[in-house]
């Protein structure tokens, strides 16, 4: 294979060509707004005819095909056969490239995912590296902005202006002869792999050649699509962003159920060249489970993996950014440095006048809708009005929990001048976002 | 009843008398070590009968009582009546004041409560204020940092010394005449409601005069103690401390089944006042459940409650030191002011020289052993050695996610003497705690 120097590997290969009658002179288009007279031309028909006719028909041909057990277990098994060539082979491989594979791997996996049906390697890696590098952007190839449908299979289904999407470095792959080698011989590769290979294997195994055809071929790229293509749409609509929340990529183990493991996906996006996609032992990925069985077998080598420290560190930031929200969200009292200042005697003579005032470390607080709600009773809030009450409020007469300091924090109404002023200016720096207790 | 000056309300009533051969100058029985001779003396025997020997001979007898349907569902709803005698009249409503009852319901509570056999309301409430006044220290008459099997009933079957339990203040208790009533006629009142009538009820109603003595009567006192005893034990030992983590309480929903609701333990240590467990409807709190019914009744009133906005920054301040002992643990690299200043031409020296250093925002990163795993590639990474790769880093080329900023960050060797090194410098203060990243 090597030694097949491909002619698709020379020219500068950022443009994807692969209309032939594309003219980029020419007005696309998707530069012609949609409108009832020209919408037919806004369609992708071959597209539209692979992705949805032919299983419609399929679905109708099996009405009349009846599905033997022997058919039944090989669909299944060539279905994460070929799943696992899109999400091991094109996804972590080559468009990341999060490990290496031994050439006789590289083949299995182009072969296998050559019968997904969903494009060449090189095609498919280009469109998915501008996903990651322009997410969410118009860029974006399958932007999930443009609703959930366009990111299911509406990109594929609509013509698009190849001008649009962003520009990816594909050097690497122009570079890999089993890549330039399968993109060659694409649609060779796609009738062999998806539907003939499957039929031999059910004809010539139990000779249930059209079951093979129906079930183990058409029906079976079906699924393995529609499956695969969730990772554009539910991985970034369904579940949580513990990463960065940003962009949509979400992680949820129902996106991971159906796609081999793509689901933990905002993960994927923050580590995009990490192997893995699920970093616990306990969640399914058996993408990363494959890959690491490889690894064992010799056949794949140089598996990238983040420290766990940096991803400690992207959860922690995140959960930091989110508690930050809450914080903004919450009453905190009046930042001390917005009180006005106010005089010891001034203070006293308010308490005097009937005033429920307590000035504690400094700053004064109006208790007096609280007097008689105090969970230490009356008769102890009581004692600290007019005084000093410092030292009773943390631990002289009873060490208030933190519940208490914040209650006390929303009272605030002044700043007593003078000798306590200095202790609690300096810890007031940390205040108003309430991330320190301010001990007062 | 209110006409009924107790005698009990009159002298200084903050330390508990129950034993009339107390004598407080003799050096009490606890402060002797406990050794084979004496052993028996540390044992409260009344208490150790009341709640294991009874239940065991309860438990023998049952075998020879049939069990009959009315028997057992009088029994269970025997259970909690006198488990809410507890949870929502001696705990919410006496200990903590946490709503006002009507006198017909405080009577009710007080009777019920008796039933359960476990001390006087006066007693109880002023323990339980002990407990959560000096929650974990020596003071806290049940305090779990003694053992699991002592907070749960270790604290009643083994004596205590009067003196070591924290003193606190029982004023409105001793002026409610319910209180002192049931207080000065305890044992009537348990004899009648926690065997009598239970028996009464079962007699009188379908005949079952033994069944309503043994199971409404002894095992049904014998389960409603051990359930009640878990808020001392299981809710200081098992869950969450979503509120604070400093003291031993804790959440959690079995323990909430087990004990009519008081299992949201982290919460109530935090907020005692408040005459809620269970803050989210869906949670179980029959207690609170019960007690809002009353208040629909016109029974109950001026339910306490704090607002949502102090419970949330309880919650928030708690996740927020969880975070920060996260943070402490990971690795942010050096710290900026703890890296030494380069000038710019050694830098673009020793990147001649062949190390792969890259400037951003002023500071140098050594990148050598990164360049061959470069997510974007070997040839973007090598075109920012030995220059200001600031721009590029940072959307020039390609907007970095968080992740790429935090490992650049782990990659700091030194600080670049001149232009913009002050930039750098005004945002530094908020780094070393990774809780902004910086952006260089
Ligand atoms: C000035 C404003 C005050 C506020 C906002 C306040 C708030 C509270 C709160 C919320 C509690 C319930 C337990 C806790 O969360 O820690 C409490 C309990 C208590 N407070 Fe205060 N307090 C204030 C002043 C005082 C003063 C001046 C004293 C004593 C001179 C005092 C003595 C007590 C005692 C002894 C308790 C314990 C109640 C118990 O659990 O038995 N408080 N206070
Ligand atoms: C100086 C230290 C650098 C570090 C630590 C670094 C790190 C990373 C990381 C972790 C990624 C993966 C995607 C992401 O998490 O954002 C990445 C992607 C990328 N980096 Fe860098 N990078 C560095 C320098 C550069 C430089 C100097 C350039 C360009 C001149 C560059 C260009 C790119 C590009 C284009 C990608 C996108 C790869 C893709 O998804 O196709 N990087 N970088
Ligand atoms: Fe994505
Ligand atoms: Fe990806
Ligand atoms: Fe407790
Ligand atoms: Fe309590």
């Amino acid at each position: 294979l090597s030694s097949q120097p491909s002619a698709a590997s020379k020219p500068a290969p950022q443009e994807p060509v692969r209309n032939k009658r594309y003219d980029p002179k020419k007005p696309h288009i998707t530069e012609t707004p949609l409108t009832k007279k020209n919408w037919y031309k806004h369609v992708n028909w071959l597209n539209l005819t692979l992705i949805v006719g032919i299983p419609i028909a399929g679905l109708i041909a099996s009405a009349w095909t009846p599905l033997r057990w022997p058919t039944l277990i090989w669909s299944i098994a060539y279905y994460f056969a070929t799943g696992l060539g899109i999400t091991a082979g094109y996804h972590r491989l080559w468009a990341h490239t999060s490990y290496s594979a031994s050439t006789p791997l590289k083949i299995f996996l182009a072969a296998v995912g050559g019968g997904a049906v969903e494009g060449s390697i090189r095609w498919w890696a280009r469109d998915h590296r501008a996903h990651h590098r322009y997410t969410d952007t118009d860029k974006d190839p399958y932007s999930v902005r443009k609703g959930l449908l366009y990111s299911h299979f509406g990109w594929m289904v609509m013509k698009q202006n190849p001008k649009r999407i962003g520009r990816t470095d594909i050097s690497d792959l122009n570079d890999d002869a089993v890549v330039v080698w399968q993109h060659k011989h694409y649609l060779k590769v796609v009738l062999f792999m998806g539907l003939i290979f499957p039929m031999l294997v059910s004809g010539l195994g139990w000779g249930d050649w059209l079951g093979g055809f129906i079930y183990g071929g058409i029906l079976r790229i079906f699924f393995v699509q529609q499956a695969t293509f969730c990772v554009n749409s539910l991985a970034h609509w369904l579940g949580d962003q513990p990463f960065d929340d940003r962009n949509s990529p979400r992680d949820h183990v129902i996106t991971a159920l159906v796609t081999l493991g793509e689901g933990y996906h905002n993960f994927h996006h923050e580590f995009p060249s990490d192997y893995r996609n699920a970093i616990e032992w306990h969640q399914y990925d058996p993408t990363k489970w494959s890959i690491w069985a490889w690894k064992q077998m010799g056949l794949a080598y140089d598996l990238k993996q983040f420290r766990s420290n940096e991803i400690e560190k992207g959860r922690l930031q995140q959960q930091q950014k989110k508690l930050d929200q809450k914080r903004t969200k919450l009453d905190w009292g009046v930042p001390l440095d917005a009180l006005p200042v106010m005089e010891w005697d001034d203070y006293v003579d308010q308490c005097q006048n009937g005033r429920g005032l307590v000035a504690v470390a400094g700053v004064v607080h109006d208790v007096t809708d609280f007097i008689n709600d105090h969970p230490g009773g009356k008769a102890m809030i009581k004692s600290g009005v007019g005084k000093d009450a410092t030292a009773m409020f943390n631990g002289g007469v009873y060490n208030h929990s933190n519940a208490a300091h914040n209650l006390l924090s929303t009272m605030r109404i002044g700043v007593i001048r003078g000798g306590m002023e200095v202790e609690i200016w300096k810890r007031a720096n940390n205040d108003g976002k309430g991330q320190m207790i301010v001990k007062d």
